[in-house]
Parts: C-alpha cells; structure tokens; sequence
C-alpha cells in the first residue's frame, strides 16, 4: 500500500490507467460517485476529488444531471500534416539508401539505447504471447514427426483457410489455393516485385515510404519514382496520372492504402476503386501491403484494392508480424494472374515455410480469441496514439507538424523546417532514446525534417521521460 | 510367438534385421553358436542352420578357426557409371527447365503414390524427431514473449556457434558472425548467386546437377554452363579449365564437392584445392553446397572446399534438413568477401529467421545425441543404399550401371541407352511408384535414360515390392 500518495490521486491514477489501456473508452460512463465509495471503500470527498482531478486533466467531462464521462481525447494543439503538391514527379532513381539505411540503424543497436521509439512493432505485451505459446505446444503434441517430414508446399492449408476467411473482413475474396504463405511480407514484396518487373524497371511508390521497400528495390536494381502522398488521402492519384504522362516505363505502383506506413492514412474506397481501375487500363501492376488493417480504429476494418481486382491485376501482400506475432515470420501474398509465377519463384527462392508457426498462428486465427484479441490491440493502441500526440503537442516548438493516423503503431512528426531529423536521430541516441529519423523514407533525401515515432509499447514513465528529452532535442534545434 | 516358420529362419531373421539396420556391420563378429544357443535357448542344430542359412544368403562368411563374421556386401553385379568425356562443354544457356520439373513434380504429387523413392529426405523414423520435439517445447516454455518480440539478426546466435563448431569438423574456421542463417540451403544458394552474379551472367554447373539449382538460375534469369562430372571425382577440372578459355564470362562456379547430388562422389581434397585456387586465380566465385557432408561413409567426414580458402572467395551453403530436419527449413550462408552484401540482401529477401526452430537445433547441435544421431544416421543410410544396390542389381536388365555412393540417401541409375526415364517416371507413377527422371538433371536435355533412386526409407516389404516392380518396367522398356 502506498503511503505517501493521496488516497484520491491513487484512485484517480487506477481510472487514468484504465483510460490509458482503452479499457475505458471515450464516451464511456465513469461509476458513479456512490459506486467509487462502495467499489474502493473511499469516503465521498475522495471520490469526488478523485474525479475532478481527472477532469481537471481532460480525461473526464462532466455531463449535467448524468455525471461523468471519459472525455474524447483533446487534439493536440499542433497544426496537421502539410499536403503535398501535386506536381510532376522527379524522374525514377535507382535506388541507393541501404548504405545510410544500415548505418542508421547499426548506429540505433550499437549504442545504449533504452527506450526504443524507432521500431515497427508493439511491445510484447500487447501480443497474445501465452495463447499462441499453448497452440505452438498443442501442435507439437499432435504431429509427433513435425520435424522429421517435409513441408507442405505453398503453406499450411488451414493457415490459408484462415487467412481466406479473414480477407473477407477487407471485402476480398480469395480461394485458399490462391494464397502463397511466405517468410514475412518481406519476401512476399520480393516475389511480387519479381514476377512482374526486372533489374532497371520503374516501380511508382508514395513518398515518403516504408523504407524496407526501398531497400528490397535497391536489392533488385529496381528503380524508384516517388510518388507524392497525402496524409489524408494516400498517394496522389494526380501526380501518378503526371508521371505516367511523362515517364511511359512503368512497371508496377507499390502502395500501402491502409494505414500507409510511416503516415497512417487510409485511402477513401473512392481512391482505391479509381487506382486499381487506372493500373488496369494501362497494364500496370498494383501491389498493396496491407500488414497493418486490421490495426484501423473501426470494428470495419478498411476493404483493400484487391477488393476491386476484377482481372487479377492486383497482388495483395500481407502478414501477421504487425499484427498477431512479430516473432512469426509469418506472410502471405495472393497474386492474381501472376500466382503461377509467384508459386515457381517462391519454391525457387525459399521452398515452403515451416509448419510449426503456420500451424500455432491458423489453430489462433480460428479460434474467437483472434477476434478479441484486434479489438483489444485496437483500443489499447488508439488510446497509447493519443497520449503520444498529446505528449508531442505539449513539448515540441511551434511550427511542428503532427499526423493524425487512423490506426497503426506510428506518428509521424513533421518539425519546424530548419530541423534536421538526422541531428535529432543522433542526440536522442546519446540520451539513450531511438527514433526514426525521416530521412530513411524517400530515396530522393526528402523529409529530413521529420521523425517517426512508434507508439506500440504502453505509456509508462520512461517513455513520458524519453519524450520530453526528444522534445528538449527538437527544442534545442529549432532554437 | 511365430509357430509357422522354423526356428532357425526366425533366429536368422533376427540377425539379417541387424545387419539392415548396420547394427552389425561388414566385419563385425557374429556371436559364436554356443552363444547363440545360451543367448536364444535354441539348439546347437538350430544355431549352425541359422548361421549356415546367412552364409549362404551371401550375408556371413565362415573364416577358419574364427568362427562367422559378417560378410562384405556382395557388390552389385553391375558395371559402375560411365565417365563423362572431357571435352569442350556446350555453350552456356538460359535455363528453361521449371515447366518440365514442375510438369514432372506436379504429375508425381496428384497420381497416387505409395512408394515415394524420389524425395531428397530420408524417412522420419531416421531423424531425431522425438529429440528435437522436446527441444522446442523446451525453447517454448524458456522464452515466453518468444512470439511477441522480434528477431534477431542474422539468425540465433547460439546456433550460429554450434554450426561453426560442427564446421572445424569439415576443416572450416568460421566465427560465428560470419554465418548467416537462411530459410534452408535454397534461400543460402540464392543469396550466394545474387551475391555474385547478375541477370544473364553465367554461372557453370557440375552436369548433372541438383534440380532445383537449375530452377533457381531459372528463376534469376541466369545461364547454366553444364560441366561434365566424375561420378568417382566430381567436377571435370579439365573441362572447366576448356570452358573458361572458350567462354570468358563465367561468373561463379556452383557446385557439390561432397556427396554431389545425384551422383554421390566426393571430390578428392586435391582437386578441392585446384578448384579453389584456379577460381581465386581467375577472379571467378566458387559456391559450395555442402548439405551431404555428414552422411559420408566415414567417421571424419570430408573437407569443404571452404577449407582452402585464403581469400573469401568462396561461398559456402549448406543446411540442417537433410541431416537432421526436413521439417526445419533452417540453412546457412558463409559468405566470405560477400559478407556484407549478403547480409544486405537477406534482410531485403526476408528478414532474419524466426526464433524457435533455431533455438530447438541448437539445443540438439550442442548436446551429445548430435553426434550419436549422425553415426546411427550414417550406419543406417549405407546399410539401406548396400540393399536398394542389391535389389536393383538382381532385378534390373543387362547395361544397367549404377553408382557406389560414398554417402548420402540417393542412387543413381543409368538405364540401358535405348530407356527414357520419363517412360519409367510414366509408368512407375500409374504403379504408385513415384523415382526421380535423370532429364531433371539437366537443362541441355542430358541424362534421359538415368534415374535418381531415394534410399531414406528402411528396408521393407513394400520398397522390395516397389523395386521388383521398377525392375519389371525398366526390363520390359529394355526389351
């Protein structure tokens, strides 16, 4: 028992948890004043007190004659993202980041880095590690010669069941034989990169980017041209209609349209129907990374392109590391009239998957504990958002730029002008803190000025310290 | 308790099984037939008939005053395979060969099969499976948030140490940062040849070659040079030496120095040393596949070429599913001077490998059953290959030849000239035999008239039937 604390901010710290983990949302109605007294044995001034205090912190708002609400979160008090111009885009560049890339990142792991804001997963805790520990074990128990037998080829077929069945969810159809388990939505990208484009072809991608897509083009020899996209709305369907006027040598458009990774917008269905149709009509592949959809803040989760894929144009990549098990390497790609194609250069590059993980992750996904398990990475991560932003908003200098993503584990900050991200990147590694510096995200060296932040691990008082020594930096800098 | 069968023939069952399975192996003293007697509580008559009854099977031999002692396989009563002239190689070619295997493998999964003597594994009951089951459920209950945290790079470290321990074996010396862990031998050979090569580059094969190398080039858009290969010594020296003043663009040189697939020979260490040297000299990468190793007929397995290497110019691959695993699709890579550029492209082809099964090999690989599965692994392969040579050499027609493998889990038949063994494959397949045609081996359409035969499985009923049955097909195709 603490003693030291106020028994009324002890009570208001439990609630301000629960708020915290989302286990109390928005809209939701606090116990009654009567109902604190009987729950925690607390007298009616500390109850009270309790709940202003929380008011007066903009958790709570009272409602007249119904008592108290968890208030929507405030906005941060900091301007939105800046929308691109749709101009034409600079022409396609090999690509020449993992030089930079790598040394980014070997400079993260080789310094004493205690507070990781720089990765693309959620804290272990937030994953169902027990669960799919018990169905690993389960699996193990009934197929004695797991290890001794070969693999089945294309994956694991109640694995695909599943995840056929999940893809109805993004309005999807897909048989299970049309869907190729891979190592990750890494090699999926590879594959799909593979089947429909060589060593010097052009790859149209949004800018800024996932920079792991840069370094599989780089891989490849494959070149980049970076297509503007808006925070809002996705990539800019009118500087891709610019650049397909102007440069007539595209092979494919790579695209994230949920939850584009590091802006975390959703594209409108609008957008997605008009871009697949586009690529379509001019015999260019759409290829969609959708690892992060089901992460949406709706119990709907967002449809995919593929969802509008009448020709088989469309190869759909996707995985479960973002949103089940970053232990896993676990990825799928359905690729539409090049799934001949895919299914001959996967068993070239990797043969099939082992089965144990296929086996513990498709005995999860068909229980309904896989259901309860997203609403609750869901909340968790759209109330662990909010007080990263609120965080941000209170510490970083006027002229900073904050995304307001509709989901995912990231923010993506854009600082006053005259901030160089990689400055930023630096100094919060000597103070022991890692962060996306944005450099890592455009081939062409745009977004120095920004950083993205992963918000997947629960708000505790080292990461509020860690934020407000990343504010100070960028403080500092701006000055 | 057998009532039917005489008493003698029982007792010498008992003893021929012993000697299948290599438990008494060419050499070993038979228990004299007094022993036999206390031993079984049969009669003196009944151990002499027992003992006489082996000997005239050919499986005893009596020497004088010494009592019996197991008798050295009868060879095959068929000529050896032929050797390849070494002439100059045909130009290089694009590969065009994954229809045709696919075609092959594709027919051979949806006909019925029940004797499958065309796998590249051996049977589950020879892998330690229990072991290696206790292993992961172990590794399971040590690292809970194993699923829940990411990977680590380059593969586990404990691994990547106990396959450098098992490398000074093989006379290689590699630190355990100098290993890279892959998705099985396959992804390994992909990142050695995307290491070193390019689209169209030309890469020279030992001929015939492993399949699936074939479909990789494929796959890369890559050319195979086909060098002719010993089956006594591997890789024609002499005709690479032809090749390369021919043909100035040879990129790498990729082949199996121990126990090459399908024909089973060890290159002598002097000729490692050449081949090692004369590509350093030429600027030419070597690549090794050195997945066989430790099934080699002897205590001290053979060198790896990497032994020679004083400059990292080798590449060497091998993996853990053929000697322990087919289940684990766990490989590795190391890759010299390439080092850094593979590791680049790995984390660009899939990322690091997941955790758990690392973990459980790594276990085994340290403890003591490693080393007692692979003696009992080896023992059991020569003792199954000695009795598939002698099936076939009893059953199949006149001009047959048939390799003497110093290792491994396949033999490597060649037919009279005028048999197609995609005739055999046709036919076979419609008996429920499905064998492996020599025309896979090859992309320039060499070696129709060879078969690769899978000698995994333990001697039985069923694999006597199946190759009576191959026998009676190759006869008749003969005639």
């Amino acid at each position: 028992m603490d003693t030291t604390t106020p028994l009324y901010r002890q009570l208001a710290g439990h609630y301000r948890r629960a708020i915290d983990a989302g286990t109390l949302a928005a809209g939701d109605r606090m116990p009654s004043v009567r109902a604190l007294m009987a729950l925690h044995g607390v007298s009616l001034s500390t109850a009270l007190q309790a709940c202003r205090h929380l008011e007066s912190d903009g958790l709570l708002e009272a409602r007249p004659r119904s008592g108290y609400f968890v208030a929507a979160p405030r906005r941060a008090a900091l301007a939105a993202l800046s929308e691109p111009a749709a101009a034409l885009p600079d022409p396609a560049q090999y690509v020449g980041i993992h030089q930079r890339i790598s040394g980014l990142l070997a400079r993260g792991q080789h310094e004493h880095v205690h507070t990781n804001l720089g990765g693309a997963y959620c804290a272990p805790a937030l994953y169902p590690t027990e669960a799919l520990r018990g169905a690993a074990a389960r699996a193990l128990r009934r197929h004695p010669q797991l290890f001794g037998e070969g693999v089945e080829p294309d994956g694991y077929l109640p694995l695909r069941a599943a995840i056929a069945r999940q893809a109805l969810r993004n309005r999807v159809q897909l048989a299970p034989e049309e869907i190729v388990i891979t190592n990750g939505c890494t090699e999926a990208l590879n594959l799909a990169l593979r089947a429909v484009a060589g060593t010097g072809d052009v790859i149209a991608v949004e800018s800024p980017t996932y920079y792991g897509l840069l370094q599989i083009l780089e891989s490849l020899g494959m070149r980049a041209l970076e297509i503007p996209c808006s925070p809002q709305t996705g990539i800019s369907l009118e500087a891709l209609e610019l650049a397909a006027q102007h440069y007539d040598n595209i092979r494919a458009v790579a695209v994230v349209p949920n939850l584009q990774n590091p802006l975390g917008c959703i594209m409108p269905d609008a957008h997605k129907a008009r871009l697949v149709q586009w690529c379509e009509a001019r015999g260019i592949a759409l290829i969609e990374d959708d690892c992060f959809s089901a992460t949406a803040d709706s119990d709907a989760p967002p449809a995919a392109a593929k969802a509008w894929d009448g020709s088989g144009n469309v190869i759909h990549c996707a995985s479960l590391h973002k949103v089940l098990a970053p232990g896993m390497r676990l990825g799928w790609i359905a690729a539409g009239k090049w799934q001949a194609r895919v299914e001959m250069l996967k068993f070239g590059l990797s043969r099939p998957n082992e089965m144990l993980s296929q086996m513990a992750a498709a005995d999860f996904l068909a229980s309904g504990a896989h259901d309860r398990h997203l609403r609750r990475l869901r909340t968790r991560l759209r109330a662990q958002r909010e007080w990263f932003a609120q965080a941000i908003a209170a510490g970083f200098p006027a002229g900073t730029r904050l995304g307001a993503p509709r989901g995912g584990m990231h923010l993506w900050v854009e600082l006053p002008a005259q901030v160089s991200s990689e400055a930023v990147f630096d100094q919060a590694l000597q103070a022991g803190i890692r962060v996306m510096p944005g450099v890592m995200f455009s081939n062409a060296g745009r977004f120095d000025h920004c950083l993205r932040i992963n918000c997947g691990t629960p708000r505790s008082a080292q990461i509020e310290r860690a934020l407000g020594t990343l504010a100070a930096i960028v403080q500092r800098l701006a000055a």
